[in-house]
């Protein structure tokens, strides 16, 4: 499966605005069926850095992603709170086995 | 919890054997009662580069998992196929919630 490592960082005043629209969007993308997993997660030393762990089932999934009303509605939300631009790195899942990656 | 992200990049020659070892100290990982993930993932641009997706179920748990014979075998394992300093960063997860971060 595909692996994909969002680091963002946001304005400070725009953390928790940031936070509430990207757990929404990560609620709504676990029920797609391409999407294994849509993890949010707040670095430690500083509360302005996040990453979202993105896992994709087939190779189609991303683009299907970006085709949802709440990517959309996510993207246009938070385009103003970024203090740097979005950086994605993709990743092979080497384990656990695909079948793992999720509890459905 | 805590997730901790370790970077990881292994000599060219030594990647197969690299993800043999990773991929037993992940399994014997997961079944330390404070570890609810340990995920194995490799670039897609560059297969000697790899994360380590470590989530934690409560404070003492990366110390506890440090004492095991399984982590002490891979560090050991693995010293020597290192071609630069392991590098972690630290995270608070914040999605989903932490029931939902393993399937046990």
């Amino acid at each position: 499966m595909l692996a994909v490592h969002v680091n963002i960082q946001v304005k400070p005043e725009c953390v928790e605005r940031f936070v509430e629209a990207t757990k929404d969007n990560a609620k709504n993308s676990l029920n797609e069926p391409g999407i294994a997993r849509f993890d949010l997660v707040q670095r430690k030393d500083d509360p302005t850095r996040f990453v979202l762990v993105e896992v994709y089932r087939d190779a189609g999934a991303p683009a299907r992603h970006k085709e949802t009303a709440h990517y959309a509605l996510w993207r246009d939300t938070v385009e103003k709170m970024m203090a740097a631009p979005r950086a994605s790195e993709k990743f092979e899942t080497l384990y656990p086995e695909p079948a793992r990656w999720s509890c459905e």
